[in-house]
């Protein structure tokens, strides 16, 4: 057995550990194409490697990273800390400014959950003009990204030209919101030449091949209102990216998809299933998704409705979503309740799709709630810190209601 | 015309206003049942009357309301401003304590929205013994309350010796978790009679006819931990309140159906498909349901990923849960949440019914967001704190994008 071959053993071990599930199990999915490890060779001593995919309970990503206008290592080390005590299964450092590879080695050295990256925010980093970068520094980067030791990055390979045709005579609301979807889309027509990420694919194949790397295929036509949910612009973005997995498939490289963005409840199902559908099964990596355009201030709460639906249904991956979305990069108190409003997602669907630990914690959780035993409250809830403030502020005993009834609570036999 | 018809002719009036749906419309829905108008004849000032059911937006309650323990007139008529201000459709006053009088009559004079209560409630804490309250005591609470001018009362006659023979033999893992059906369950064990909201419901609907009182019968029996979902308790109950449902029609009276508490995203549906048959349509008013019973400290996240699919499936009235539940009274900051987490999930699941208005104000706040248009961004929002703050803090200007990605945001036009 080859060093890297007992290297994935002995994290397969480990996450079979984590999960409750067996190693063969793990091993037959990934095998598959139907669960992805994402986990960079360079990254031995990880503590909380992670598998994605059918069969396992669903995983949560919490962004973090500076922007231009806010770019300081110190509060996104502070906030990969937050993640991971929340629950984040994995964080993706989303830095675009002149700090972002400093940010990046100091992430990659300190986190315990594998880290993901988008590259094209480098890229267009190092360059002034969107449409002066060469295409290969958009590989350059990749690379770069993949030596030092990134587990899985956001390829926005699926916006060809012909995505960008269908774009240009659409008559959608939102426009285009992602970030490196927007980027491409204006390299591709200013320069009037094929995406750069699509076209040299089978080099991005060859770096992930040598180094491990997870591809995300990224969603950069990805609705960001609404109306324009399920639209042509998305769908046909989608079978490219069917195309795409395929072709990961086949070099042996692990892949998920990404997707939406704002989609109403009633079009969450029809999303989740075309997807599998055209990938065969990918891992599907959803950011939310929103199910109303209007809950700035709170749309942790929207996301974590349309990602608890969307994972009922199948979806995999959930990418939180903060309270300062679509207002202000997110502090560390919003990455906190961004990560647990997904993780409540992401439990409530493993609940509803049988998972047995997952039933089992709630079992306890409601044996405690009978028995007034408010520190097992407090170690099973999602997240501890409300009920300790609780203890602080309103001084609840052992055995004794709260102040919600008193004396009248139902759970008291008197 | 009689001075009565003429007044709700005018009410149903306004209400179509609001709602963007024709006088007939609300009339029909009404006479069949499919919805009601909460509201006493006395509320002759009333500002906000709504309709609930079958075809209208999805409506929110919230409960505010002292308890043993904290017991302040001033704290709840915060509660109810703000309730209002961040969207409740109604509210309940649940006060529990010796205070109850005038707390509600303070409610009521100040309330431009329909007010609920529990008259058990009140009776309790009237005398020192459960057991020891005589059965009339019930009615006669339930008059006071009407005379006062309570706009619906939720009565637990559901709960009968029968449902407590069903429950005294059951397995459940949570226990009764109401506190209304709790006590009905002790007064109907220790006197070993029928319950006297059950036996003497002639006299309620009396009451309820003459005041013009929505009936909203109580789910005493509702699950408090998703194991015990759907279970024998729960729909045995629920078998009664059609029978009561039939009653309240027979006798010209409004009524609405209660329903639960804690319940897997694999249940929801069935739970409302399984209210409406029973009741043959009645209006459906949900506490919650909460998704996971591991949520203390962010139940109104877990109630508006049960809320809003319920609402999507066919619940009309969505209750409210702050983040306070299972941990202490909720203050004025838990109650703004937890309206706003409730308004998101009747939002969510209008936008996914279709409903006209509600589609376009998402359109608007697209086109708003788009355009970087941020004074119309917070006109649209959900609530506008979070974006208020966000304009003193972060200093953002009219076509700026936001901190979250700089220069670099996807809508602007580089």
């Amino acid at each position: 057995m080859s060093q890297k071959e007992s290297f994935m053993k002995e994290i397969i071990r480990k996450i079979a550990g984590f999960e409750g599930v067996s190693e063969s199990e793990i091993t037959g999915k990934v095998k598959s194409g139907r669960a992805v490890i994402p986990l960079n060779f360079q990254r031995k001593d990880i503590k909380k490697p992670t598998v994605i995919g059918e069969g396992f309970t669903v995983k949560v990503n919490a962004n973090i990273g500076g922007s231009p206008d806010i770019e300081d290592a110190g509060s996104e080390l502070e906030k990969l800390q937050v993640s991971v005590k929340a629950g984040a299964d994995t964080v993706m450092d989303l830095t675009i400014g002149k700090k972002w590879e400093t940010i990046l080695r100091k992430v990659l050295k300190s986190s315990p959950v594998p880290v993901g990256t988008v590259p094209v925010y480098a890229v267009v980093c190092e360059e002034n003009s969107v449409a002066g970068i060469n295409g290969d520094e958009f590989i350059d980067i990749i690379r770069r990204q993949a030596e030092m030791g990134v587990d899985f990055m956001t390829i926005h390979a699926g916006i060809t030209k012909k995505t960008v045709e269908v774009y240009d005579s659409s008559d959608r609301l939102g426009g285009i919101v992602s970030r490196g979807g927007k980027l491409l889309y204006r390299w591709i027509s200013e320069n009037k030449k094929e995406n750069p990420l699509y076209e040299y694919f089978d080099e991005i194949l060859d770096i992930a091949k040598k180094h491990n790397v997870t591809i995300s295929l990224g969603d950069g036509m990805r609705p960001g209102a609404i109306e324009d949910a399920s639209d042509e612009v998305q769908f046909s973005e989608l079978d490219t990216l069917g195309e795409l997995t395929r072709r990961c498939r086949d070099a042996g490289v692990g892949v998920m998809v990404e997707g939406p963005g704002h989609v109403p409840l009633n079009k969450i199902e029809e999303n989740v299933l075309r997807e599998k559908e055209v990938t065969d099964g990918a891992p599907f990596y959803v950011l939310g998704p929103l199910t109303t355009d209007i809950g700035a201030g709170y749309d942790h709460i929207t996301g974590a409705i349309g990602g608890a639906f969307a994972a009922y249904k199948g979806a995999d991956f959930l990418c939180y979503v903060t309270p300062a979305e679509h207002m202000h990069l997110p502090d560390s108190n919003d990455v906190i309740d961004g990560v647990v409003a997904s993780k409540i997602a992401a439990h409530s669907a493993d609940i509803a799709r049988g998972n047995k630990s997952a039933l089992e914690r709630d079992r306890k959780m409601s044996l405690a709630r009978k028995n007034l035993d408010w520190e097992k409250m407090r170690d099973l809830a999602i997240y501890p810190g409300p009920l300790e403030e609780t203890f602080k502020k309103y001084k609840i005993r052992e055995d004794r209601a709260c102040t919600m009834c008193g004396e009248y609570c139902a759970l008291l036999d008197l």
